[in-house]
């Protein structure tokens, strides 16, 4: 451990932990070990203990990590020892989608709000307790309520404009489904999901 | 170069890398530095270089990389020099999203079939061309077909038999939008895209 700021590359492998760790609660074991967990995410061990060993001593030559102890960790070194509202926009097909993840619930998140500038979808509850709002108060809400994450699924021709109301409007990150690579100052974080970099990434082997 | 296998790290990154590049092409560059890259992805010039050197020498000292050359040799050191048929299983709102998705074309994907269990879906075109086919036909369809890759889009407590009726069928790579991990044999490549996951390394720097 020392104050040199952590590679964003294994900031990016925490959650992946934090995954396999909440898996592994729900199989009802206690305690694994570098080598377990890097077998199951095809990570090498040296390279999960050197990760680790950027926030402090976690595990016991030979005893390996406590499953709760090192899952409590991550939570609080991820920030999610809390909940994040974020809010969604885009409320098409992958809108609703996302709306309806059940992914989120007990990883830290919480969709807030939605916007669409659709006149079908504006006024339309797309779960429970969700009303689809109009993009045009975007700027407004996000700045009267402090939302600091959103979720862009806009399609492509949209989806910078959309980041740039949101930055202007505070947001500090965000999550892009668009098929471009938004272009944001520094002290924004973007990450992108593309689901075409991972098929790209499963023809290396399949050759 | 040499005839270790390179770390799969550093093959995920290599569709990342393409995308840059195809973008810089868009934008009409000829020729750009790992610098420059870097600077657009956030990862450092001499990882870049790094991860590069495995596959060949594409740059020259002080005059950079010819961006076509690059991006020529990437697809097909990734295998997407050539197009590659997909079987996407879920007719939901994911999977309409992905049937409709742009961001496939031209880098290597083509949907070439959906498939779903809901009487409510099979048999309707959910894009042009795209019938939903009945899961229930999946496995025969997939071994007279051959395809080798599958999108898994249904919800968490269906994922894991969908995957093994695809494997059994000759599917040799998956990529799960479901919010489970997938255990699968040696020899099958699995990426999974957990929208969480992301939002929890974007809540790192939150704080």
């Amino acid at each position: 451990m020392d104050n040199k700021p952590v590679p964003d590359i294994v900031v990016g492998r925490l959650p992946i932990y934090l995954r396999a760790l909440t898996f592994l609660k729900t199989e009802h074991r206690e305690i694994t070990s570098s080598q377990e967990l890097g077998d199951r995410l095809g990570i090498s061990s040296a390279q999960i203990r050197k990760d680790l060993s950027h926030f402090g001593e976690f595990g016991k030559q030979g005893t390996g990590y406590d499953i709760r102890h090192l899952e409590a960790n991550l939570k609080q070194i991820l920030h999610v020892d809390r909940m994040w509202d974020v809010v969604l926009i885009g409320a098409g097909d992958l809108g609703h989608a996302l709306a309806n993840y059940r992914g989120f619930a007990g990883r830290g998140f919480h969709i807030a709000a939605v916007f669409d500038k659709s006149g079908d979808k504006i006024g339309r509850e797309i779960v429970e307790g969700l009303v689809v709002e109009d993009v045009v108060t975007l700027s407004e809400r996000v700045k009267q309520v402090g939302w600091k994450m959103a979720i862009i699924a806009v399609p492509a021709e949209e989806a910078q404009p959309v980041a740039n109301t949101l930055m202007e409007a505070g947001v500090k990150a965000l999550l892009n489904y668009a098929p471009i690579s938004l272009m944001v100052p520094s002290g924004i974080r973007v990450e992108h999901i593309d689901p075409a970099v991972h098929l790209q990434h499963l023809t290396y082997y399949l050759g």
